[in-house]
């Protein structure tokens, strides 16, 4: 391979020069900057990008933690990542957390000691300071932090009320709302909206604790409909939840959606493999994705942001689990 | 942060010594290291990773590189290679190449830039030159594409004959595999041990190509059995595969599984969230990262290996996409 010597020789330069090219640093004569681009370009030279990382203290990637990899909500929200940074040309790394904060404080600290050049947060298990004392640029997506943070998210507010006003519309009267875990400020966002539009139309209803996993949701189902058989529909704060929730509907023989309506939220492919295939909020994830990572990488090249905040709209895909009139 | 020369003031020794018992390189007396050892402990320094990844050309990073995140199979195995990488103190970077050449090559840039100390491959989109090129520790997993490169992969040709066999006795007398994509040898090796069950036991059968897609599975499984209806069960080549076979069955009313076998391969979570629930042949997903994590880092810090290629057992998974008895 060659080296940075090989294209002071060949350019007839300092090797001094060079450097100056590649850092973009101080001045080097037009003639001469031809010449080293030139060798640069002949010899197929390239800088070695872990020194160019010691000098710039920058190295051309960026992370992503995500809190649980095996909900496919984030390989989603992974992949449009990673399509938006190597457009830009940066490499995406993938930390995979499982809501552990002894996991989530090893990763920061292996990606700050690599000059990682920014992070985008889909979890919050540690306290916002230490995100922010990493002094590089932050984004928030599908959660929220801190106020000097921007932040991608859908309107999961507006999105759970209108996945309630629908299943009112379509003629349930006892709805369950099976929420996701408190501070994830999404669960709580939907939950706001489920329990304003019940209120507001005077539904009966309850709201039941779950954590994002289909093990946890289907154990809380199998309670619920023990005690409240007549519950006629339910509104699940994820795909993954009302995947738990159809699956124990169905092993109690309930109609669906005759009996039951169930309505998830995300849009994740699952839905649609589901039988039947599941009605949901759907956000969109690849837009979100993609959002988050031109939202990072502006604040890395430091170019001014137009809006610090993003909220995307979510919309109701309608399928097989509500039914489509009363 | 302190510094090495701040390591170097306390401990009342030169810079130069920090630095040998920092890479444990060159003569340090007893006495000298032990100095070292206390100022790096009461000044809490860390060394600088990116400096050291130039002294020493590793990064303490592997790579992962995965065909396609959103198919859950890949985000099972990332999980295990995590766990086990980041017990030895190894970060992973998972790099989702979609399987797209041009993705895979400008990951395999970017990593070996970055002096990344090895790398898993699920994925052979290049030959195996481009791998083998890097000089760096290899791990083929679920994949085979060079004898010098260790491998982790299920006994995929057994797996297919047990599931084979099973639909048989349970009475299967019409039988298509949907198979997945030619020389992803995985696909390859079930094909194989479909075909030599079917012609010993001298079954009628058909034999469809797929990808590892849903949406390509249900359109190939609508012209079989739009062609076929005899068809009584179905291989599939995976439990993505087996979805949107599932899920065409159901659409055009056929009975599950009195009329019809299903049995996916992989023993995704997936599979139990259908319904009625997936028969699969099961692979030891975990096992399998966990022992690539292991043999990976293995490799990096030059220890034995036990084995070249590990072959792990699969188990079938009976769930409610097959009779029981016939």
């Amino acid at each position: 391979m060659p080296t940075i010597k090989d294209v002071a020789k060949y350019a007839n330069v300092s090797v001094a020069t060079v450097s100056r090219v590649l850092n973009k640093k101080g001045y080097v004569s037009k003639e001469a900057e031809e010449n080293v681009l030139k060798a640069i370009a002949d010899l197929n030279y390239k800088p070695n990008s872990v020194a160019r990382s010691l000098y710039h203290k920058t190295s051309k990637m960026i992370g992503l933690l995500i809190p649980d990899i095996s909900n496919p909500f984030f390989p989603e929200l992974a992949r449009a990542v990673e399509d938006v940074a190597l457009t830009y040309g940066y490499t995406v790394v993938i930390c995979n957390t499982d809501e552990d904060i002894r996991k989530e404080a090893q990763y920061l600290e292996a990606l700050q000691q690599k000059y990682i050049d920014g992070l985008i947060l889909t979890t919050n298990q540690l306290s916002a300071d230490n995100y922010e004392n990493l002094g590089i640029p932050l984004v928030a997506l599908d959660r929220q932090f801190s106020n000097r943070v921007p932040t991608v998210s859908s309107k999961n507010y507006e999105g759970a009320r209108q996945a309630t006003e629908y299943l009112i519309e379509n003629g349930s009267e006892f709805i369950a709302h099976i929420r996701g875990p408190y501070h994830v400020k999404p669960a709580d966002d939907r939950y706001q909206g489920f329990k304003d539009v019940v209120e507001e139309q005077g539904i009966a209803h309850i709201v039941v604790d779950c954590d994002f996993t289909m093990a946890s949701a289907m154990e809380v189902t199998e309670g619920l409909f023990e005690k409240y058989s007549t519950i006629d529909a339910v509104f699940a704060s994820s795909d993954i939840i009302a995947a738990g929730v159809l699956k124990v509907a169905k092993n109690i023989n309930k109609r669906i959606p005759e009996d039951l309506q169930i309505i998830g939220f995300d849009g994740i492919p699952l839905g649609e493999m589901l039988t039947p295939a599941l009605t949901t909020v759907a956000q969109p994830i690849y837009k979100m994705g993609a959002l988050s990572a031109r939202l990072l990488i502006k604040q890395i090249e430091k170019e001014p942001l137009d809006l610090i905040n993003y909220e995307v709209k979510t919309t109701i895909q309608y399928r097989e689990t509500t039914r489509s009139d009363t």
